[in-house]
């Protein structure tokens, strides 16, 4: 028994001319196309660099509607290769209110669905709260940790911070999703030393695959590469660390990318999730009477 | 700024003889306290062989209250030292009322608290809800997900099967706990070929070890060693893994044990939880109003 699904992940630099990063993220999807992919997803955020290094009102002109040009590129490219693409996009939804919204187009069905980054981070030099409003709580209106059904499987969707919350990802699992999928853009500080560097890589590696393993469920990561200064002058810039990977529902890395610009490209066996949810069964045993004070800030 | 704090692990072998295996735990408490540790954790069911291999009333008998002479030796011991000790007990609580227990002993305070594994698994080899009655859910009675004080810090104690479940870790750390603690008693099924194996225990240390990175918290982990048949001659037996370690906050690896008997002793850093929570600050962004479903069983 199985049912095979070909995957793609685009790691790749990106900059502030919006057409050099599209060129760019179409140069990847279509080299993973190529090689067999049916689903493609794209880093955090990858039309344009990562701005939010400062604060500038001035950068709010790079947002679009969910229907914009960035939008539209995604859904013809999706279309003509008969994929499902997830790409990442700054969105205005109206004057003041913007999103970090994933968007997912499903071939010749165009656009089948988003995701408003729920958690939105704010740390020196990654000041999202400024820039994003987080995504609205709505089930009924398909909103909040919801995943989105397409021709490949229902896909949980999630952005970056919500990498480092199990509540995300098991919401995603709890609500049917086959995959996890995180668009993502994290790079290193570059006072920090070496071995710190290599504490907070780990980190992100593993708390991702963990959440393979807590769902049994496959996982795709796609991060930046290359430095980006802080066009500000305040900072001294981000050095995304790439790092890309997919890895299976036992959270086994099946593709793990380097530093550079890279398409994985991997052949899951989609049955893997049913089969390791036998052995390991944590869904049947979760103490739903006992979680109540998950939706508590603190218990104090 | 530093708060320092020695702990270790105990990894051992354990037989179906009580005293045999609590003079292995003996020694090896002796021998970490002996290296300056004034925090050991013991493995899961540590005074006798992992009985829950097949399902036998008789196998009751092995039980003991919670003050029973396993206890009563473990609280002589931790006086003795002058150590906080973790130990775990096949616990009669009343008869045809079992409970799989860590309990908590402080020195000369003696035991301080307890907590009843809330997760209960069900696998060829592992029948233990046969066994035990999972642990209630009444923080009054500090039951359930409620962490133990001590006098080296607040210890949120789990057993083993709860080491899949992120809302476990995520509800001590919401209560405060400053360290996670799972005894555990696990292992390979010889049937199995070499790279699931690999799989198996790089994904329980890979959860484990993300537990500490969700919650910025150090973890300490200890699991059994040795062959252990299954005596009822049905069972192949199983292969106990060893590998039982100690991570900080960043999930970064400070000790990890091999698949022989043996005492992992660490000088943690207690002031890293904050600094590392500082840099990475999700307590701060938890989607409490999201969460909700988190308590359903699936959400259809």
């Amino acid at each position: 028994m199985s049912r095979e699904l070909t995957v793609a992940v685009i790691q790749q630099n990106a900059w502030p001319d919006k057409e050099k990063s599209l060129a760019a993220s179409d140069e990847g999807v279509r080299a993973a196309a190529g090689r067999g992919a049916k689903l493609v997803l794209l880093q955090e955020l990858h039309a344009t660099h990562y701005f939010c290094q400062y604060e500038d009102p001035a950068l709010f002109d790079l947002a679009e509607p969910l229907d914009g040009p960035t939008s539209q590129r995604l859904e013809a490219l999706a279309r003509e290769l008969d994929i499902v693409l997830v790409g990442s996009i700054f969105e205005k939804r109206a004057a003041g209110l913007y999103h970090n919204t994933a968007v997912v187009f499903d071939g010749a069905r165009g656009r089948v669905g988003q995701y408003r980054k729920m958690h939105i981070p704010d740390d020196p030099g990654f000041y999202e709260k400024f820039y994003f409003t987080p995504g609205d709580v709505d089930e009924r209106r398909s909103e909040g940790f919801t995943p989105i059904d397409t021709s490949v499987g229902r896909l949980g969707v999630l952005v970056c911070w919500d990498q480092w919350y199990p509540e995300a990802a098991r919401l995603m699992a709890l609500s049917g999703a086959e995959l996890l999928l995180y668009p993502t853009a994290i790079g290193w500080d570059k006072t920090d030393d070496e071995q710190e560097q290599a504490r907070q890589k780990q980190a992100w590696t593993l708390i991702q695959r963990a959440h393979g393993v807590a769902n049994g469920l496959p996982v795709l990561v796609a991060n930046r590469v290359g430095f980006e200064p802080d066009h500000s002058g305040v900072g001294s810039g981000i050095d995304f660390w790439g790092g890309s990977f997919v890895c299976g529902p036992q959270g086994e890395l099946l593709a793990h990318a380097g530093t550079e610009t890279e398409q994985l490209v991997v052949t899951l066996d989609m049955e893997k999730s049913e089969r390791t949810r036998r052995i390991w069964p944590y869904l049947r045993d979760r103490r739903v009477d006992g979680y109540g004070d998950l939706t508590r800030r603190y218990r104090d």
